[in-house]
């Protein structure tokens, strides 16, 4: 081992390595994120992550999403702390309570009314995916057909219903049983930039034997996030939402990933002037991380039974009274909006620039928002590589894409732009690092050293 | 309207009415516990809710089971308090923290160790149909086959895996297309006291031309819920265990609203002296209702790839703190266990008592611990008239069964000994009303009125 | 090898397995009949069949009941040929054709009018399950139903749709995943004599949370074929019949084995009084044993659009032309019902006179018509040795059941009675053989030798 | 209405109409082809078709492909009636029989060993469908995977397990239930000349994210017959050969219509010079046109167990005899072959000719060997009024395509040249009098008749 993988083995302190044991012993091979960020994480601020014992950890994968505004935002803690203090209401299932109230009524002042949009809401289970069975369930009641059309790449959760509509096999395969009742079909640039997708599209809808059962919705992400880090073009939403609508078929946007702001507005679709029937929201909107789901959808398909889609915790109530704060905190007027876009211009703008000083991995660039992927190309393995690295350097930056080509960057929206460039530095760092070591290693390859 | 009804509804405050118009006209209308209790709650405290207008009421029904220590049991509250002062992590994905850690070694010592009981654990999406999903998904990874075996009036959630396995037709039909890969059979007593439906089953394992696929595993709950109220008998559950094993079936126990005490154990399967392959677990886990679930699988079971089953919830820290917290309050020693035999036997003696005076609605007590129904066999509406009329008189109690026949008591576990019997009071008091109410509405039925 | 066996094998002419040498190499393994029966045939002629050595056999399986007239029977075989002769349509879609006009008329004339029955027809793909395929898919889409109810024991064909209502394990693992859309419930005295099946069928269907889907139709024999021989009391079939009639489900009666005069009437459901919604027939419909389905159906279940239901050789006008004049020939009086009466009397009191005479290997006896099965509760290899000694003797029996318990007496309708006297005397004999043989062969077990 | 179509009216005799009045009035609304010619079809002499009142018709249609050696071809005819006239095994289930034994052997001779083909012979149920229920089951067996791909445009049948893979909606949505484990994807062309499908077949199999679930198999036509005459070019055959090969997924050839000749060669895929793992034949396998069908399977695919595909009708003795007769007459040598050539060329010039002189409806040519397509691409309603026309006149002609936009010339293979130049001419005159007699009723439809 060469002094330089030793110096960096060497951050992970032996602490860490011991105070995770118990995981390995008692926990199912299932877990995953453990194993990429062997860390005993215990506190969060902000962008950063401290570990137990003492250790900052700079934090660009701010929950998968979840935590947009950053770990225990003061602004939400308060009225958290508050809350539990007066003993309000901490489990509701879908009972009123002070809290929902103020939730609701904050969620359309801030949300809807500003945007112009008609939504009814439906707290579901606390999951992404449980939002996205219901939204699955109710275009399915309302149009009385069975198919649904997915993409591929798409990621929409691990649940049977959502997971006929994710693309990945090993989620996929985990089922142990076929998966059924959804199409995949080809996401805008699947085919290369000179085929429209929504040409095939189109055509397997007119024509009566093109195999294709006319569906009850089509359901995507409009920046795919763990498929890749892929963003739709504004014109093929477009031509999707027309499409969508002359032929009488619902369209469910996934905001799970790509929504509350990561891209740059609150909702994904916006900057794309469409209007989804439904849409599902999730993870970054109990502002704290606690779990939350909702779906939204146009008032004239709330063709729900009581009860017929229910579950325990649709009333996490701290979930309400962060994610009130949250909304009143960020969305009461453009300036996130403003602040996002700054840090987006220089999130793209220096990924670039790192793409073109390292030309040999064949980097891209693709984005929206605060959500980029560096794409490397040529070898795949690169990308879990850096990660690591990144992590001895004191960064924690994730994977994403079918065969983890994609270096994925999710800071908090919330992030100071010191911190941003900080962790690019690093990302540049490590790209550097893990070349050199690569180079260093190639001549071990020969002697079939295994790595 | 005669004045006694006049009355009650006076009781419902106008201030309640007003406050809660908001969810009806923005939330979906699938939401349902809401239309049963019209109040707009705001704190809570053991067994006391709390209006807005600062009205009381009495918990019969802790949050359907998520709330077996009561709201805001103080011994949780606190930990709770100092963990977000002190920003501990609160969203850790599937990350490595302090507080999980600290939930893991606590459920390792207070619950496995004392039971001699050897499982992994592994934390799913943070409802009990995720939990679900990912227990059916093991047992068909490792068996591979497709099929499960679920029973008459199961519940066990509604996503579409977990629907599958779950009775009752109003969710079934709300998937929308048709549900597949689940067998369901008569669970114990289905078939009238003179037939073992364990017969039944065990015939068609045998004959090859059954029609039933072998299955991967079967589902049950040890004291149906939702379905109404069914214990299985302890010989029947060693039976079946010796049965499943005998035919390589995995034995899956869903241990989400029975387990956690609510049967008199920390399991339900404890009493019959049995251990299950796989067991779900969720609901009071959390210890205050924030929501949390947990697969608990034999090693052997163990052949998970990372990651095949994810969600962004899974790491809910303040579900770890309060739940530790409950584990070491509660289960350090029999204590509570005593505590909630002793609540039981005063509950099935005084339902015992409630059906003996009540000859006429044909009353019949089914239960175990502190999970007992009032079935009411020949009106199958009273259940939820009596629920109404308690309500009107300070008590929250619900109904379960597919036609919603039965008074469910779910009280905490921690309720005192005279708030126990000061409810049974009021279902007792509301009986009569409703009875007396039905007495003098008849005559208007001769007149072709319509109830 | 004892003289005995020696002397049996003997009978086998090696002709006969020289000759059937290229089968063995060029016919898949999924060959089977012809593993029971390795004989090289070559002619027929009622009971009779030839092999191409000359030696005679007498044939107790009628084509599986597609011989229900014997083979090559003369009343039918004259218009054949001279149809062929005069250059008559052969290949006719579902084209008008003046033998499927003739067809229909003498179907028309000779079977409904009689019976009263009120039925349209549908010519499928000539084989019995294209028939089941066709009858499901009307009933699901005029129920707008999915789920269909079939029974334990059912044998309804083996392309998917119809595979799924099949019990059998051998055939629906061959499906190569998973079955779906069909219930199987018990059949009459699947669970013992003191249980009415249909008392469990009423309760899944009146208990909203029992998991059973409302079918859109039942599908079954009235006389279970392939799965054992078990024929429904007609109080069983009258209940299932009223029980159907107030759910609103369909009732189809799979007739094509039990069909066209083989228990008694040409209707396996005539003697119970009972008129089912749809009717499926096959086999012996078209008298001389060219393929040929058929479906009935009430004339307001109608809905098919032209062509749903399509396939090449629904117009196999050999098949009509034969089939006519069977339909002239056996069904214009009830001769021909009689004479069947008076042959399964004989049947049946020599198959108990048997059982009678054989106490050890448990014999029972069960069936209707010239249906009949004499079951081996004790040893299930049995059967299987019996047909093979039966078949050295000269007699062709087949078995079935799950486990090939049932010795299957299924002769041609037409029989002779002293063939059908010799036959059950070869069966006798062939019962003492086996068992001479299993004594003598019991000691070389002991040794270690295989059998 | 005009002289012009009164005249051609007369040519449909009263007696026909009267006298197919039975069908219309107990024959299911299923009923198709008796529509589009509703004519009292009585006798068939190679392509010549006589009413039941003498009247004759050219035969440009041939069974949809099952009479492509011609009606009663004398060849065969003669061996048939000497099989019946001396009591040969009409039905001989999958026994072994003299007549199957010598068509096993003439397949061999004739067919496989000329060709170099390996291959075992699975006899099925006596459809296409059935053949290709066989042929999916299989490929899934071996590869213990569920889902097959299909194309856009194909037919495989109705059965369940063929209509998942079968485009038509028509069709599809018959099944009352969705169809699953079947991906439909574009065939060659589907996107236009300058995209090869492959190329995205070949990205979804190498995206582990895709969405597509590796297929146990394709199955394809090599010319889509009833989707609308769609040839598959050899390159695309070739690489679709490789790609599967690589990608181990097995390569099913539907040659149930394009086979026996029909396009050139005894196998469609002869020409491409490739070898399917699996091929399903029915149709004119059997010489006259009673139904038979057949599945070739590369040996190493042979893991059926006995029996585990079954079926009544499996040993069509007729069948046998017919096609052995046929295989000797036709395929012997190459001479039929050569003659097959030599009119497909003049077919394919004088459709081209017809294409060129009726330049408005915008017509177009497909097809190989005598299986072709005339599209209409600008009016999708004038080959149905064409192929009345023709019928008026004589000819007996019909539709294809999922809009019936394509005119489908399928006449037998035997036909003479002068019949086949004749059949060309009337269809010439078709055109014109539905050009001429839309041209004249034009006017009209401005007064709102409708036609």
């Amino acid at each position: 081992m060469n002094k330089r993988i030793a110096a960096m083995n060497k951050k992970i302190s032996p602490s860490n390595r011991a105070s995770i044991s118990i995981f390995e012993r008692l926990e199912s091979e299932v877990r995953s994120y453990i194993r990429s960020f062997p860390v005993l994480f215990d506190r969060g601020l902000g962008s950063t992550l401290i570990d137990a014992g003492g250790r900052e950890y700079l934090d660009f994968f701010a929950g998968a999403g979840a935590l947009n505004y950053g770990h225990n935002n003061p602004a939400f803690k308060k009225p958290v702390l508050e809350y539990i203090e007066r003993d309000g209401i901490v489990h509701g299932l879908d009972l009123a309570t002070s809290a929902k109230k103020a939730f609701i009524e904050a969620f359309e002042r801030y949300i809807l009314k500003p945007r112009g949009l008609n939504y009814k809401l439906q707290f579901t289970g606390p999951t992404g995916t449980n939002a996205v069975e219901a939204a699955l369930k109710l275009a399915r009641i309302v149009t009385h057909r069975s198919n649904i059309v997915a993409f591929a790449n798409s990621f929409h959760g691990v649940s049977v219903g959502s997971l006929s509509a994710t693309g990945n096999k090993k989620y996929r395969s985990a089922a142990g049983y076929p998966l059924a009742n959804v199409t995949s079909l080809p996401y805008d640039g699947y085919l290369g930039p000179s085929v429209d997708t929504l040409d095939y599209f189109e055509k397997l809808l007119n024509d009566p034997s093109s195999g294709l059962d006319i569906p009850a919705a089509v359901i995507l992400e409009v920046v795919q996030g763990e498929g890749g880090i892929y963003p739709a073009s504004f014109q093929w939403l477009q031509r999707l939402r027309d499409l969508t609508k002359r032929h009488g078929i619902l369209m469910i946007i996934d905001d799970i990933q790509a929504g509350v702001g990561r891209t740059g507005k609150f909702f994904s679709f916006e900057a794309a002037e469409i209007v989804p029937d439904i849409v599902t929201l999730s993870k970054s909107l109990s502002g704290i991380g606690t779990p939350m789901s909702l779906v939204l959808l146009k008032p004239e398909l709330d063709v729900w039974s009581p009860g017929a889609h229910s579950g325990t915790f649709r009333g996490n109530n701290l979930a309400f009274v962060a994610g009130h704060a949250a909304l009143e905190t960020y969305w009461a007027d453009s300036k996130f909006e403003e602040e996002i876009a700054r840090k987006s211009a220089i999130l793209a703008e220096e990924l670039k620039s790192i793409a073109n000083d390292f030309p040999n991995p064949g980097l891209s660039v693709r984005g929206r928002g605060l959500m980029y992927g560096l794409v490397f190309q040529k070898d795949h393995s690169l990308p879990v590589q850096i990660s690591r690295e990144a992590l001895r350097r004191g960064l924690v930056i994730e994977t994403c894409g079918g065969q983890n080509e994609v270096l994925k960057f999710l800071c908090a929206l919330t992030i100071a732009e010191a911190d941003l460039r900080r962790g690019l530095s690093i990302v540049r760092d490590s790209i550097s690092a893990v070349k050199n070591t690569m180079a260093n290693a190639s001549p071990k390859r020969l002697h079939g050293s295994e790595r």
